[in-house]
């Protein structure tokens, strides 16, 4: 039975500490912050910059992450099946619902957004592909771990800040919200993450009949939303996606 | 001195295997590649999926690249101050073009789209952002090999495809193109690359004069060349832009 390789889990971590928060560290901060001595840190910041994986500011000597990172990661979107399926989807769906249109899957204690087709007008959006969404409060993230056992522990153990008045963050009461998205077969957020922002999602399933992602829509609660409730209209559009991205996937029509 | 470290230098070169050509790959294919043993090659694939860069599908056993790199990527963009300083400048030249933006920084052989801005109008486009270009043929990349010295001597050493009849690829006949890049202060591609496609670049300089990037714009040859010849109007819009980020990076007016 292989083991772990305990260089290659300091080394990720140090990728993770310099993804989070300073973003610009010395070697001292980097041991420091992994309990290593400053040696060790030096011959894993060292071989991780001379693969690319970190740079060092030649002006300050503070590492930071490098550009292999974002070649590598253009490499998984090219590879994952279901964005590549989804592509044409979401675009149909980003025009006839008005709205922006993400794409996510399960990741560590969150939604990670593997596409995002901009709201069609001519506004100025910032492409939002590899940010993280939180599970307990987007429409998105309720849909995963309404239908995806990974993603519901993940829920229970995950930090469930309160970013607005209308979060909900105590498990029982989670529970309920995932109840009702199992019936209804959608999540909605209104207002739970973003102030004024609504948004409503809904699962995508594999051949396996396996809860792979999630895809949803999100704009300004007085577009979204009438009287409080979210527009049948939008509800039925994504559901539609959804449904239509499964099926390119290989799943079963019942 | 610290040295570096064999199990990451193997990890690194799995990542990269994964991220090429056939890009799902069963344990036996990864050992044999990198001309290790399955037991040790086991070992780095199981740390490597443990933190989330790479993936195991679960109905054939093959790996594949993890979220963990798009997210990590996406990281390497927030913190890039040439991206985060350029993104206001290349919306305007989109605008004011007509034509796709790209921005590009050295990496490896080859030049690292780390922006990318869509031709505005309503046509269907993919995002390149992560994406590599040659630097033989593109602008972007002429205009990397005529200004930085370590672009140049890549330059050398990387495999030059021709892509087209018009690609140039011999060393001595760059050099000519690398002179003329440097005499006028930019760099074209007319069907070098693509063909029915060509580009316009411009060198982006830090407050220490350094060459950090390239900003370009990139379409259809019969739009942005006229007579067989760059627009006039496009290059001037190119290199206001170059200027305009340079300025914002600290470079001297002069």
């Amino acid at each position: 039975m292989a083991r772990t390789i305990q260089s290659l889990e300091r080394a990720a971590a140090m990728l993770r500490l310099l993804a989070g928060g300073e973003r610009r560290l010395g070697l001292s901060d980097v041991a420091s912050a992994l309990g290593l001595a400053k040696g060790t840190a030096h011959g894993i910041l060292r071989t991780l910059q001379q693969e690319g994986f970190v740079e060092q500011d030649p002006a300050s000597g503070r590492y930071q992450l490098g550009a292999e990172l974002l070649r590598l990661g253009n490499s998984y979107l090219d590879v994952h099946e279901l964005r590549a399926r989804a592509l044409v989807w979401a675009d149909d769906l980003a025009r006839s619902s008005g709205e922006s249109v993400y794409l996510g899957v399960l990741h560590q204690q969150g939604v990670l957004v593997i596409h995002h087709v901009f709201r069609p007008d001519d506004s100025r959006q910032v492409l939002e592909v590899g940010a993280m969404q939180p599970l307990h409060s987007t429409a998105l993230g309720k849909v995963l771990c309404a239908y995806d056992p990974v993603a519901h522990a993940e829920l229970a153990e995950a930090e469930r800040e309160a970013f607005t008045p209308r979060t909900v963050t105590a498990m029982p009461d989670l529970e309920g919200v995932l109840d009702l998205t199992r019936a209804r077969g959608w999540a909605a957020d209104v207002e739970e993450t973003w102030a004024g922002v609504a948004s409503v999602a809904a699962p995508i399933h594999d051949r396996r009949r396996m809860p792979v992602g999630a895809v949803g829509i999100t704009g300004a609660v007085e577009r979204v939303c009438e009287d409080g409730e979210l527009r049948a209209r939008l509800v039925a559009a994504v559901r539609d996606c959804a449904r239509a991205v499964s099926r390119d996937l290989g799943a079963g029509r019942f």
